[in-house]
């Protein structure tokens, strides 16, 4: 099962309407079930070092099928995926990535965002996700 | 100048209309003066590779202001640019990218479309591109 | 809006300047408004691995629209943006990197210096970013 | 033996102006006997795609002591040096790179130009050479 197109751009446009009520310029990308991607926007000013970043975090969460800040936890120092960053052509492990599920449960894709805060980062991909629910 | 995240997603919803009305299925990208990427969206059972395609052929376009297919021209064996496709990560120099103008005539971005025929790509390039005219 | 090559040359040629009053050998890159190279100097006897570095720093710079140490507090084991250095084909987030505005306070590139300690290099990178002030 | 600064400075400058004597808009590189990068110029209004070839060029030129444009002759369909362009992340085969020689006929380091023609590539990149004899 894979998201569609028409899914993917409500879950951006909804991430876009949440970047706009919080003053925050995003970049938001969505990939399929296959990890590849399916939608992409980069909202007027946002950083340009962040579309690779939202498009990493998509990948990342689909790769993984788990929000890509609980990677984060298991790569410092340490951790049990100390440096799983140089895998797959570079992961993001901060928060801002996460898995989308249809209504069976069944992941069929993820959103990245980047832009702000990894805080306003996740609330905003979670709005995304909120918006096929 | 760049191109705004309206105009490119305006340009990206009438690409994808023309690809429907011609019953294809694409990869569509738009990037900005700068060349990064402000939109991007794969219609459902579109061609994965060309995901890249697309995204290459529109940098393409703007990193040298004319339409890929130009490039292509001069890149055969025995032409003036044979192998300039190895150049910045990658070109592509068959047809489907094409500059964007603002109404004063400047560069403000490009379109790549991929996904059927070379024809048909630069069909439906063209199609996102006039939707700005 | 988009640094000029002219000005481009004369935070370069300040920069070097402040590097010979300190006895330094820089290597030093501008970058304009959308993360593209505009200007290069490697200073003779100057480190060959900074060549990459100041080029890095440059574009990471305007990538986040903020000096490179910036993100260099966030990205430390722990931080919010812990291994954001994966994105973007490689950043480097130590000092060194600073965006260049233009009178009205926009961003219009960045500069990039690299070669001695990273005080030394945010020192000469500044030198370089007043000489437009 | 190397190139300095000054001179792969100077090399440059003869090449912008030679560029403007023409009504061209160049990207120009000078690399070191070690085939790092010296010197960049980026003129307003170039290409953004021949940053990279500019570069490319110059670094091909000192790779094989001879004009990019030579290597091209030999990496035809059937040639001898066949698809040598995948090598070294990338030669560009075709005119505008140029060895640099200091007096006593040592190559010291090499000039790239993208921008326009190759025709024209190659002249501006002459003038660059000329300036240092």
């Amino acid at each position: 099962m894979n998201i569609s197109l028409q899914d993917a751009q409500a879950a951006v446009q909804a991430a876009v309407e949440k970047s706009q009520s919080l003053n925050l310029k995003m970049n938001i990308a969505v990939v399929d079930s296959g990890a590849n991607l399916v939608a992409f926007a980069r909202m007027d000013g946002a950083w340009l070092g962040s579309i690779d970043i939202a498009i990493k975090k998509a990948k990342t969460a689909r790769f993984f099928d788990m929000p890509t800040g609980d990677i984060g936890q298991l790569s410092q120092p340490g951790g049990s995926l100390y440096h799983i960053e140089h895998s797959n052509g570079g992961l993001i492990s901060f928060p801002g990535g996460i898995p989308i599920k249809n209504g069976e449960g069944t992941i069929v894709g993820a959103i990245g965002v980047s832009g702000s805060t990894v805080e306003d980062d996740h609330t905003v991909a979670q709005a995304g996700v909120e918006a096929l629910g």
